[in-house]
């Protein structure tokens, strides 16, 4: 956690609203509802490293990875070219294992993840997404602790992390209402309903020991990957 | 999962908007209200398709084949002289045993409709609705792994999937909050109440993989089936 | 079901919303919160029935029989006069034998409704309402299916049956929220606030295999019964 | 349930918005916040049968007799005077035996309250509130099977029955959102807040077998009781 | 209870608003959300007792007895120097045997009361708040019920009353949603929010057996304590 | 108990909003949603405090000790530097004995507390946050309870305390509800949406013994730390 200079958040845009990206050994949430881009957010962030030799885990706990890939690729991100990129779970027996592995003992979970990030040698560190994660303990109490081990773990390796999490409602922060307590950063991506039509806006809502832009501005899905346009303010609803 | 055309929706109007159709070997999930035409745009699906000489399998839970094959007829469809379409469900007995089967064990019910899909050889597959299948299971967990599995087994097998969703407000994607996040694609059917009479409206809010039309469109229940209007946006309240 | 002709509503104005009338062997919803008129509109559907020689079963799971000869009188329904009526319910003895019978095997329920509808050979059925025989059931997948059942067996029989349904908001089309999906139509009864007064107004919101007007009209509790008047459309708050 | 003429509700106002008065042998909810004057309303219901000689009986669930009837003398009502109004209830040892009356068997409950109603020959009963009484029972099914069987019974002796209801909300009929679907009538009392104020309205919700005026107006707790101003009508926010 | 005059309320300005004050022997609620007065409130109510010999009982179920009497010591009242007041409850170790008692056996607990009551020869009687008391309860109807045993024993002993309830709304009556219908009068204290800062205002929403001011009016916490403002209205956003 | 001046919040522009600062030996509540800066806000009521020779404890139940310091050092705030700031929590490790400690013996925890208030000498006390403590406790009165015995313990001490709250709403002024009943003071910190960015706005909600001003006014997390501008005030939507 020595390090001083910011990590890029590999979404053309932003870094100008983030004082200039995350802060290294930090975590940021970045949430929104279906549809609003969240995975190929999180995957700019692991691809923006790989391309710059900074190795990335992504931890997808419900996509099939080849479907992954295929989507990645029609957003413009050839994640088989770059060599940087590890990606774990996807396939339902992975996700199963995960599953009884959580449920029996946490810590042997932890440690599964540890060695990972060890053995890839990843210093950018993707969960997509942590609703699946957190679905799986019962008491809030435990979802946030839980939460808060899994982060703390992470950063302690020196890794920077960035959780998607899955909302209902635009200006939600999370789903369970506590993730962007115990995270550093948090991003929101909206649905913004205009007249007669749906347009993306994004909105930097907390980060810590940092400045930031407060404002709610607008973003397009391309096909090089998300674009934020840090002059284009929207007006939600 | 190498093929690389579109799949048409078989809704006139709508395959535009999805920037020519689904992806092959995707999942999308129609929602609307009760009166939305969800299960007339499953079937125009399925239908397009058998037309084309490319087998589907629909899978009702709760509505009575023969009503199901009285009220296509009535949109336009006539099933019984299509040769390439499998119903099944539909009868309280069926029901009954699918509950039985999914209660008992899970496994054993995918490994049926697996079953099923092989001997049809269908290449799209419908759920109508998911609903019914996602109330079988208690915890939150469940369902969503449930639906997961699902999917995945379906496409997987190189099937393009369609699974209807009842929802409770026009702009909600689902009944559960999560099914949307599971899918690849979601198309929301809206019954918007204008001042004195209602008005579907249907918008892709979400499409992995692709770009797509973001509007708010009409669309019609004709005696043709459904017809999207794609030029005729709709404000709803 | 090879029956063609639409069945006559018994409601003045409201069969040309429908394209006509109900389509035989259906089931129809009429929601609405409490001093709308179901019981009224249900009953006028079994006398309309009645008076042109097709029998009708009325079972009221919660009112007094006479009591309710005595409203439908106030409204222009000479009950005993037209001899193809049969009531059953009501009393609190009868009441309670459901209930026991209902929560101890539904099927045996199902069995003495299918014996009734057989012995009194009635062509239309009223359940009012069916919020009672839903309540019987603690979990939701177990209400749904019981409808399903219900409706099933009813229209299998050839009944076309007329399920009432109490609601607490106007715009909603049930009290649990899944039983406009079983239905086949959903018509919704509202009592609208203007400025200083109530205005019952009425909508077709779903009918299967049909097209249907979907305005939002007013409709008058008179001494003569519900009536729709279909040109005069209703702006709810 | 042989008598034909109307019943009179006792409030000044009322009775032609009722069309006359209350049918006899029916049950009328008269629901409304704390502060709308329901137990003055309903006192006023017995009062007036008793000054003409048609016996009532108050059965208070909660409140203390003498305060009662301190209460009701600042409004116009001199209960001792007149001889023909039988109170129950009222002392928490009566309420607590109540309590375990109900709790053990509601049929001992509901022989005890059918004896005192024949023993003093009332016409008229009021239930202040149904509340207590519906909160002794926990699922929502029984609540509303004891509400039958109470005015059932009460009806069934011949008696008009009155039952008050707490209300949350203006624009709610009743506290659990079903007493208003098993009573034949309903009145509303709402506190209506005007910008800088509280102004009391009232209006006839429901009424079986009748007419009824649809206006909200305006009603005031004067020192003779409460009376309702039929031609000054109010706009609820 | 053969008292005659009116008790004031010791707030200046809201006698007016109570046709006079306080019927003696009845229950007063007092509900307003954190930081609207309710304890100083309270205490004016206990001091203006007090000053004119009239014994006065105060109990605090959660504030420290040193901490309150410096508290209300910086809105004019020093209650060290007037001997009329007895305040009891406060510490930890006598809340946490309050709890014990009212857990263990209610009864026990209002034989305490009881017994300082009459030790104390107390005339007015304060609890705040009540919200304490009834959190110690599960079930709803427990909660009711030990606040009708509560307020009725206080009365029958000659006591006026007044209970503090925390609200967590503006027009909210009461915490629960019941204890409103259990007592005689409900005075709401409101944090108003304007534009851009927050205003005191108040609202006699219930007064048993008396006529009362339903208007909205604005007060202060003053050095010299609550001060009501009849004349200045308030609309409430 | 017997100290008179006030303390000074540490944060510029507030103290004036407080009619000089916090009343010693007093509980406040800091509020806000995730990015309001509570922790900010805390720790410049320590840090004000250390500058000055008084001893200041912070307890940290979430965030990293570390991270911490760094945040702060981004504000302004060279904690090492100064002497007379104790931080405990913070590492997993010490959360986990924590949790065990509290949900084993509350009074153990308690006592723990205490000997490091004493050990420290501490006169100030940051709890950061108070939704971690609370949520140990399942029964709200447990939660409650645990509250009113924490903060009374440190009172007593003689510590003036400072708990953050996290909130999901901006007019909230805690996450449970109660929470503003059992402290002194409340302050929210809000994020108030403006057109098309978020701005900072703060309120002081209550002050239990003293005037306060009770505008809506706007301030900045700046690299000097938390600054109000009492002058500039906010209009929340």
């Amino acid at each position: 956690m020595q390090m001083s200079d910011r990590i890029s958040s590999g979404v053309k845009g932003l870094n100008q609203m983030l004082d200039g990206g995350f802060i290294p050994g930090t975590t940021a949430l970045v949430s929104g509802q279906a549809g609003s881009g969240k995975t190929t957010f999180a995957m700019q962030f692991i691809y923006d490293g790989a391309k710059n030799g900074e190795r990335g885990l992504f931890i997808t706990l419900e996509q099939d990875k080849d479907k992954l890939i295929a989507d990645m690729a029609a957003v413009g991100m050839n994640i088989p070219k770059v060599k940087n990129v590890t990606i774990i779970g996807g396939s339902v027996g992975e996700i199963m294992r995960f599953r009884k592995l959580v449920k029996a003992k946490l810590e042997d979970f932890l440690d599964e993840i540890q060695e990972v990030v060890c053995q890839s040698k990843s210093k950018r560190v993707v969960i997509d997404s942590i609703n699946l994660f957190l679905m799986l303990f019962e008491a809030e109490e435990d979802k946030r602790f839980a939460l808060l081990q899994l982060t703390s773990m992470l950063n302690r390796l020196g890794c920077t992390v960035m959780l998607t999490c899955e909302t209902q409602e635009n200006l939600a922060m999370s789903w369970y209402g506590f993730e962007e307590f115990v995270v550093d950063d948090v991003i929101t991506l909206m649905n913004v309903k205009m007249d007669h039509y749906f347009k993306h806006a994004l909105s930097v809502r907390k980060m810590r020991g940092s400045a930031h832009d407060k404002s709610i501005v607008s973003y397009e899905i391309t096909p090089k990957g998300l674009v934020v346009y840090p002059d284009d303010v929207v007006i939600p609803g």
